[in-house]
């Protein structure tokens, strides 16, 4: 079999020149209203920066304002709250976006729940989750946690039917595999919830039609372990010693059993941008346009 | 193997007893301030007055105040919401109950939506539900949907622990199969969630250790399809040609092969009852007596 290595760069361009696309037939259509994205963020951690950077060099390519407001570590849960409710009530600003983790010592639970939630283009107030998880799902009205999206995306993207599907997933946080869950349960897939303390992780791949891992364990997905014809996606995100980015599944040893793989980096990283992308324009689409 | 089949009706029993202890003390400690819940329904469903009926009785037994609100099919989502919005700002008014599924014309989300989660003791309100996601669970301080708490309590009282077991569910209701998915997995269970339109149901029941059936289908799980040694909890609810009342479980196939049967009637039912009235409690606590 040959192993199908999806370019996430390719289809997050694609996905950009519709956006793109977007933005100008609204302009067209009701006028140069303007959409802004606040990016919050606390703390130095480098990870979080380069993040950040994707996000600003993305918004900028596509004409949209970005705003950011860095917090440092000697900064509380309340300046962050009050910044946050500040972006709120702003009728210039269309999309507020909290870069994670916070630093431990803040409330991340107090903090995103004072995001409004017509502006949480991440889907990180835990109402807007509750409200993802308690309706039905439409990407073109509703938000979801970006990274989630994005792996949806790339499986339609793929054209695989999900329903019946059996859907293995390494991670079990608010940011990808509790939401992930959620939504394949929406298109009618199977799900289970692997983890850290889970046993005979081995075998439930091996039993899977897709493996999504988010582990952050260098290779832990091998040949070995999965199933002839499954598709894997790498969410995973390490450095080996040289200081090479590595995901969780070990290429060299799925390439030919697996049907197709997301790898990392340049798969589920660059779409999930461009889906935060397209959230921050249907948040706008929705305040300024009128459009629900 | 011996089966051994538990009884839900006598483990609710000593809930009870417990909680009477706690509103005795309550009121020793702090004066006599008083508990009151709020049920409200919709429509006029026979199954929905007998589990009203069984909260209305269980309240009385523990000497709580029950108000009812029942609307009836002519009645729009505005009406229970005004009606919500009021018993919200009473001090009097403790806890608030919506009795599900309501009818199906109603806006069940933006109704829900509408509840104090302060008074929210079945975690029914999609910001309860979030905030239940992502923070840690204490049962002793956070609501959440009372039949999830039940298997919960009841795989506690059987002292299993959870962590590494495979459980299964047939489920994925928001009120049974997402939120005890959420809650297991903070117990370090790994998680299946399958429904209707789940593939190969027998094959994930097979490897499981703890079977959780919601399905509502009579006698789907059976002896040939479960592993030796497991534990089934059974959570469904139909009735047979003559009217009896079946869970999903086969009883008969089942036993001497599963290590522990919670049936339908008198397993998770009455324990699901004990649980709401626990979050009763609990919510008048925290308001009234300002224990946090």
């Amino acid at each position: 079999m040959i192993t199908k290595v999806i370019d996430g760069k390719k289809m997050a361009r694609n996905i950009y020149s519709e956006l793109k696309k977007e933005i100008l037939s609204l302009e067209t259509e009701e006028g140069a209203k303007k959409i802004k994205l606040a990016i919050v963020s606390a703390g130095d951690s480098d990870a979080g920066k380069v993040y950040i950077n994707c996000k600003k060099r993305a918004c900028f390519d596509l004409g949209i304002d970005v705003e950011e407001y860095s917090f440092g570590y000697e900064d509380t849960s309340r300046n962050l709250i009050n910044c946050i409710k500040s972006l709120n009530i702003r009728d210039d600003v269309t999309g507020i976006f909290v870069q994670l983790p916070l630093p431990s010592m803040l409330d991340s639970l107090e903090i995103l729940s004072s995001i409004n939630v017509l502006k949480d283009v991440d889907c990180l107030n835990p109402l807007s989750f509750g409200k993802l998880v308690f309706s039905s799902f439409d990407k073109d009205h509703d938000f979801a946690p970006c990274t989630a999206l994005a792996v949806l995306e790339i499986l339609k993207n793929l054209n695989v039917d999900l329903c019946g599907k059996h859907v293995v997933l390494l991670n079990r946080s608010n940011v990808v595999g509790k939401p992930l869950a959620m939504l394949l349960l929406k298109f009618n897939a199977t799900v289970t919830i692997c983890h850290s303390k889970a046993l005979k992780v081995a075998k439930f791949c091996k039993a899977a039609d897709v493996v999504v891992s988010a582990a952050g364990v260098k290779k832990i997905v091998t040949g070995d372990i999965i199933k002839n014809g499954s598709i894997l996606v790498d969410v995973g995100y390490t450095r080996d010693y040289s200081g090479k980015i590595c995901g969780d599944i070990d290429v060299d040893s799925v390439y030919g059993i697996a049907s197709c793989l997301v790898p990392v980096p340049g798969g589920v990283g660059p779409v999930t941008v461009a889906m935060l992308l397209r959230n921050v324009i249907l948040a706008a689409k929705k305040l300024n346009y009128g459009r629900h």
